[in-house]
């Protein structure tokens, strides 16, 4: 179950921060793709093979909550797992803590489709559904 | 009718494309804040002297749909209006199109408090409230 | 004269700023690359369509002098220029000023050279060398 | 003479690419920064307790040369040390390598001084000076 997820934790990098104090809401999303890469990097899959073996996953949609602000000197941890899987898709959700208190910050959601090299829309190869539905092998 | 949005046209820079050849879907809301700075400022309200009077807008959520991607050597045209203004806050939308094609690439919405500057969510000052309800001056 | 460099004048992003309230040190180089961008579109050369060709220019150093901070709100305009030209490469100068006031707030330097579609160092193409020695069309 | 420097892995963002297919040249200030971080962490002075304290580092130069890609799917070592101390302000040096080849990426550094709340120049207080001089105590 616990490795259905895949984490992530790292310090907020001040260049991320604004002239509020607080971390830009356009970082988020960069966190939330790390956090993605991070899962399937634990499953065998970095995403650059992905690409070297002639699949892209496009973002489609986006949808991003703001609970309370992450701020330089913070580490903070990104979750993320499958919501959905489809054939020629699937739905990313995330969860953004604070590292230390474990308050939360940002939750939301990306949606992908797969598409081959020629830019059309694809059925997800199966060694990468599997690789994406298997648990954790770290 | 055609001054209660504001619009902005630039050229897509190359730092904001990634290894797919596309813009990155995380400039997005960099571009919506833009074209929402652009708003205030034909309202006559820099949002720097919104800051500067003591208040902030912050960020509670945003929504994307990738419909087409930009690329470099594109101009894109971003469009902000105000889709929903309450006591407290308001909802903004936005429309990236590609400047000389018109294509539809991007459409999102984000939403905002206005806090003052010891973080706590307040009424938005009625002088601000009159210029985002205020058609543009330009 | 006045030709032989490019300007673009834009406003200062609020992503763009960080928690000191300034401008980010690492966004010069993005900016240093819009007004380098301008520079070839005013001479009839899209970057892009260099890129088609088969040419890429990759940077291999710069330096930048900070005078001054840029903040939000401020309009600020870069300049460029080419410093240098050589078979294989070219400098590229800058200069960002605040667009009301004219003050100066950073100036720098970038390093390039040309390469073809395998990697490979390679002499910048006759049509490419005339196009950036020209004068500006606009 | 193994902790007088600080190093910081951690893999290449997608974001931080770019349509060469590479990571963009502005994304090195952002890492050289991180490595800096890492570097006050380790001495026991978060740099948010130096502004805490009422004081900033204001980046004044930078420069920077690129020896070879980093691309996503890399993890890269960036390492920061102090190159030169003076009493209101420092010089930091970096060096950028592939985490698992070594191979040398970028080198580069940056100047800052001291800045008070109010925008002055001022000697880097004592205390900070103590701890930038000393030993990671990690």
């Amino acid at each position: 179950m616990s490795n259905s997820f895949a984490e992530t934790t790292f310090h907020v990098r001040y260049a991320e921060t604004d002239a509020m104090g607080i971390v830009h809401h356009s970082v988020y999303p960069i966190w939330f793709e790390e956090a993605r890469s991070e899962f399937m990097r634990r499953r065998g899959n970095n995403y650059a093979q992905v690409e070297s073996a002639g699949y892209f996953f496009a973002v489609t949609g986006m949808q991003l909550r703001f609970h309370s602000p992450a701020r330089y000197g913070h580490a903070v941890t990104v979750r993320a797992w499958v919501e959905k899987a489809r054939s020629r898709g699937f739905t990313f959700a995330y969860e953004v803590r604070h590292a230390d208190t474990g308050r939360r910050l940002v939750t939301g959601e990306t949606k992908h489709i797969c598409i081959d090299n020629q830019g059309r829309s694809s059925i997800i190869p199966p060694w990468l559904q599997e690789a994406m539905a298997r648990q954790s092998e770290i």
